[in-house]
């Protein structure tokens, strides 16, 4: 008997499906991927970075300063994240996250609701409170582990995130150089003694060297003003680059490596040691390393009880990185007229099969059987399998910038295909017998 | 010669530094890992699952509704975000990432800028415009991809993201389940005709399901109201909970399995069909699927050509999945009187290895070694290698709830250790030359 009620809306479409077999085919097939390339360069970018993020796909302004991520720049910033995240949890940090609104109450207690400025993006909720979307997070981290540092057993601590931020820029400029919205990783120890404190600076320095280098960035390390956060020593980590906002001099007798010497001085000054010349160079900076001391603690009343049981105050570090600028860097270092080369730890993917034309049998079929077995064999694969013209196809290709490209025309009737290899331009015809091995070779050569 | 100049402030501490070694040490030991345990009840935490997470150093409140995620539950986060990410990837959404700030003039064009009210969080820039802290991305992703989703070539796409939220409620409440701000996942799809947008509401319901059924969850599938976002057909995925803020009623003539009938009737009417009594239950939404149509598509001219090259709006689809509160709701349907229950595939750690006293030299030694050991067999482990009383180790290891624990006290002067089954709460006591096979067996029936 069907009984009368007042509201069914319909039966679940569940009904009779089951759990599907979990197993990933990421189909990164170009017909199907979202990468909406520009013939044009975009009259309002000014540098060659920003310039290609948007010719290739890559980025999307939504308001000045504020940009969508596409996929392809997403994978990058996941590579990022992912080495970030590896070398970090190296040197025993924690990562946490913190929330973006922050109640003015936390910022009134160190005093930077009213220093900050128009930077500080502010806001009130519907019952009339004030917050602020974070910009940086030493009161909200302070707070949350105020409680339980209370003892010197405790310390140090170390934590990270990686979150997006804000910051009201006057000048929004450069594309993700110097936006509103962007991508931190922001660190944050805390220690019982400046000796530890100093372990903690030293360790990051060095994880950010491994990270930068990982990234394939040429930078430098450049002694700094710590700024509006204030704070003892600080020093920042400064991609080279001919856009950079910066201007770092430095001694020639070291070179581009990181573990050259660096100092700070004023463009066109001396040598300081008259071992080199003075070099100068412009640096975008994806990094920062400061010792805060106890500026927050003391004004938040972070303490702990040292070993003769005295009330000391927290002593603190903070270090961050800009996951969207690193990106950005490591573009306005690798490219060339045709468009990016990415260093292959970033890179999006790091074999683009294109194939000429998908309406000859013989071309689909085996660009198809190489996407699959490069696949197979651990590599990360973009399959251009649109019905676009060759030349369309190339041109995105060069734009693009992956490591390795393989491009599946005529002369696979004769079992060949043609290997580029994008950093050096070189290409090699390469029977479809070797290709596994080729591949392997060019890419494990690649930078 | 030293040549004198205005400002060096030192030299770079980078010198002399190599590059680490790239390893992952990763070393979890509780004596130097953020896990704030609280012994009290927190007294405005109502419901269980928001007790556990603030007693056992899961999370901490900012502000009403704004929660930090401490290390323990961003690992879940993380756990949870990669089931989401690789079922969505399986069924070809392509991950991006959208940002937070949102101009008013793209919500003026749907008129949701007027409509939504007091829950979307506004505010205005150094340059007084308005902006929204955006709740969900219909606009931003409709402007990003109409330009190019100009012809039914290009369609249908298929797009997801894993966001922080932000929505202003009246009344925050239960910790994670109704925040300010939260992370989503959010998807939308595009198509040129109703069936696609049928065929890919029928894949996202079948990810979900997926989802829902790896993060250990039950729950049912409801047809919907739409509510503000608007659209032809919803429903929603509720984990079943007595806290749950929705009453969802069906026929038990299925079962708690996914794939039972599930309609939406009031409370205490009758069974629809007269097979099976009607039982109730309540929900906690953690995923919503929605066709959308053309609402928003007609309102922002987002058009493409058929193929006919007839002009036609995209017709839409948007999905979302409430990753924090998947959660909440995972640890309020996984709980006793001890604490959480983690199901394996979202735990935070594996294993727990707990050594009862670190001053004995035995102990301490044999629980080193089971740690690296476990670690070296693929297993994340939590150490506690904390001086405290064996009473503390133990109820905070209860506290945290992670699929096995292994105790390593007395009993290792004969060679044994204690095994504990944290969801069964089997105990046994394991030869530590059995060990790495007994963890390998009872890990594998865990849930």
């Amino acid at each position: 008997m069907i009984v009368p009620f007042t509201r069914i809306l319909r039966r679940c479409a569940v009904k009779g499906l089951g759990v599907l077999p979990i197993f990933c085919r990421k189909d990164m097939k170009q017909s199907q991927y979202f990468i909406p390339t520009l013939r044009e360069v975009p009259s309002d970018a000014e540098i060659r970075s920003h310039q290609f993020l948007l010719r290739a796909g890559f980025i999307r302004q939504v308001a000045a300063g504020v940009y969508t991520y596409l996929p392809l720049a997403k994978r990058v910033l996941n590579k990022v994240e992912g080495i970030v995240r590896e070398e970090l949890e190296a040197i025993g940090s924690n990562e946490l996250l913190m929330p973006a609104l922050q109640p003015k109450e936390l910022w009134d207690q160190t005093g930077r609701w009213d220093v900050y400025g128009g930077e500080l993006v502010r806001l009130k909720d519907r019952h009339n409170r004030d917050f602020a979307l974070g910009p940086t997070h030493e009161e909200v981290i302070t707070e949350v582990v105020k409680d339980y540092l209370n003892s010197y057993k405790k310390l140090p601590l170390n934590v990270f995130q990686i979150q997006t931020k804000f910051r009201d820029e006057a000048r929004p400029r450069f594309g993700l150089m110097r936006g509103r919205e962007f991508i931190m990783k922001d660190a944050y120890t805390f220690h019982a003694t400046e000796e530890s404190l100093d372990e903690a600076y030293h360790n990051f320095v060095k994880a950010y060297t491994n990270i930068f280098t990982r990234c394939g960035l040429h930078f430098r390390m450049v002694e700094a003003d710590s700024g509006q956060i204030g704070g003892s020593q600080s020093a920042e980590f400064m991609a080279l680059a001919e856009v950079g906002e910066d201007t770092i001099v430095y001694s020639t007798t070291g070179n581009f490596a990181a573990n050259s010497e660096v100092v700070d001085l004023p463009v066109g000054a001396p040598s300081p040691d008259g071992n080199g010349e003075i070099a100068h160079a412009k640096g975008i900076e994806v990094g920062h390393v400061f010792k805060l001391g106890t500026k927050y603690s003391e004004a938040m009343n972070a303490n702990f009880l040292d070993e003769n049981q005295k009330k000391q105050s927290l002593i603190m570090g903070c270090y961050g990185i800009g996951i969207s600028r690193v990106l950005m860097a490591a573009l306005e270092q690798n490219n060339d007229d045709n468009g990016m080369i990415w260093p292959k730890a970033i890179a999006p993917f790091d074999v683009h099969v294109v194939a000429v034309d998908m309406k000859k049998a013989d071309q689909a079929e085996a660009a198809e059987k190489l996407y699959a077995d490069l696949k197979m064999a651990g590599y990360s694969v973009l399959f251009d399998d649109r019905k676009e013209r060759p030349g369309v196809k190339f041109s995105d290709a060069d734009l693009i910038g992956l490591p390795i490209r393989i491009t599946v025309g005529r002369g696979v009737s004769e079992g060949t295909v043609e290997l580029k290899v994008r950093s050096t331009g070189e290409t090699l015809d390469v029977n479809l017998s070797e290709i596994a091995q080729v591949v392997k070779d060019k890419y494990s050569e690649a930078k």
